[in-house]
């Protein structure tokens, strides 16, 4: 392999996010310096917070540069090595972007493999969905057992790894999600109590019949009109994380309507981003992967595959078109 | 003194307050009990809360009853005792409503006064809008030196303790009040850096030039458009303390259409009702009380005259024509 292939940001979004906004490249695969490492990415990680860096808005993230390999998680395969560290054949978790090869000098690179577990697992309940979901719900939502906890985009990488870590901890979980066959697996498969189709138009008074003793914890991913439901919902010292607000991603306003909730509910709300606490990732990834190998914790992909299928796949995340966690497979 | 006035609440507000929702009676003095106080009341205060408990709508308080005394703080003097704790002369405060005379069995009674602060300043500044400033300020925005706080109805009660006990702690105080009498006082009289006129119609952008820093914490009185100024200023991990809503008391959508802020900047937002907090009042006004002593806390009151003019006063209040801590002088 002399060359490989790439996908650059090719121009910020007008609103929706388009194809023309990606551009394919095939790029050649760099000699390595000392201390280099030379990794095959195996899948590469699809996310909302992308749809952010494609803006220059101000944001918590300097924007992604144009004409550069879009940002993304991935996990590979150590193909060449220069570095003491790493040998050819390790299983590896980066920032390897929209690229089937990536070239790191090992700093911010995570062992990962060696169990029976999946690859792509790295990117997804294992990865930084699993421990969003475990900051939010241990460190914001501190559900007590007999509580009542509400997650949108509840089939999600994220939000179905809160709502079973709300079920072991004795909660009741309801989760919002988009359509029957989505919420049939967030209350089947995932075990949550109930969800909520959005899409079938009866979102307050389904949620009100869901949540019969009122609400106590939020973990919202999506914002909008889901999120006002549930803070309708909320009882007194309800807490909430905020973790998403995919509604608004296209720069359209999304404001909370049920913005007085937050004062007569005295409400503890707090937005964050995972990769700001850095220092709970072992104590998180540890307590999830051995609830992963005890077989408590569930999770499902859709997988793209190839890396020329990332765009689509992208923008059908953003439509709520994937079901789980959504990865593109880079190898054949 | 056989009867006194009262005024009780007549009707619900169907929109904006009206002076028809309430209704002055006279009535007898009641016998003490053995253990009972009568108290004649001096000062009633107007408070937005009282805004709240008129409407039945679900809140964190149950409603005032229909044709009982409002419910509101007082500040007077014992006039007969029947409770060893208490002689006659005594200062107190309590919650006597808006009432000539209270009977109280000493149970939510404060020994005020003995000192040169006017009785009226255990409604304000030493009372609960002091103590929901200083809640707010240490327990929620935990503003440190050199950061910019922004705080809404600045020249009211509560919003001037706020920003002097910003200035205190060496941060930047901004204040947002409505006109130029008020921005020249929170200015000139209490020591903030700055003071936008939220009538002059160029919120955000006055705003903006006031906090060229940004906003590290927001004490929020009102809602709406001028909390959303705010929102559109804060820094990453900006603090929030959620006290008020007056925008929205009528009943209508005060919607925060800055929310896309909270996450992006990874806002830590609380609602509080201080009186659920009553294990830090001792030390809030020992500490209040301190820095008044010591000349390094300065208030204003707004004072109308005689039980009849309070339903008046209180329409006011709600419109924001107060100027400064409103009470009620209840005696001539």
């Amino acid at each position: 392999m002399s060359t490989y292939q790439r996908i650059v940001l090719a121009s910020r979004p007008a609103g929706a996010v388009v194809p023309d906004n990606f551009r394919l490249e095939t790029v050649p695969v760099p000699e390595l310096s000392e201390g280099q490492v030379l990794i095959q990415n195996h899948f590469l990680s699809l996310d909302p917070y992308m749809r952010g860096r494609m803006s220059d808005a101000k944001s918590y993230a300097a924007p992604q540069p144009l004409n550069e390999t879009m940002i993304g998680g991935t996990a590979g395969v150590v193909v060449a090595s220069r570095n003491p560290k790493f040998a050819v054949g390790d299983g590896v978790a980066g920032m390897g972007g929209w690229a089937e090869m990536m070239v790191s000098d090992g700093a911010l690179l995570r062992k990962v493999g060696g169990s029976k577990v999946p690859l792509s697992a790295y990117l997804g309940v294992l990865g930084m969905p699993g421990m969003t979901a475990w900051y939010g719900f241990n460190q914001i939502m501190k559900a007590k057992a007999g509580e009542t906890i509400v997650v949108s985009a509840a089939s999600g990488a994220v939000g179905s790894v809160v709502g079973q870590l709300a079920k072991l901890k004795g909660c009741r979980a309801v989760g919002i999600a988009g359509g029957k066959d989505k919420c049939d697996y967030v209350v089947d498969e995932l075990g949550f109590d109930a969800c909520i189709d959005y899409k079938a138009g009866n979102l307050e008074a389904d949620l009100a019949a869901a949540t019969p003793n009122g609400v106590d914890a939020i973990f919202e991913n999506v914002g909008g009109a889901v999120f006002d439901a549930a803070l309708g919902r909320t009882n007194a010292f309800a807490r909430v994380a905020l973790c998403g607000m995919i509604a608004g991603y296209n720069g359209e306003d999304v404001p909370i309507k049920n913005a007085r909730m937050l004062l007569t509910n005295r409400v503890h709300l707090e937005g964050f981003i995972v990769t700001e606490h850095m220092e709970l990732w072992p104590q998180g990834l540890s307590e999830l992967a051995t609830l992963l190998a005890g077989g408590k914790l569930k999770f499902r992909e859709s997988v793209a595959q190839g890396l020329a299928a990332a765009p689509e796949a992208f923008i059908g995340l953003l439509a709520g078109k994937n079901f789980g966690k959504q990865v593109v497979k880079l190898i054949k």
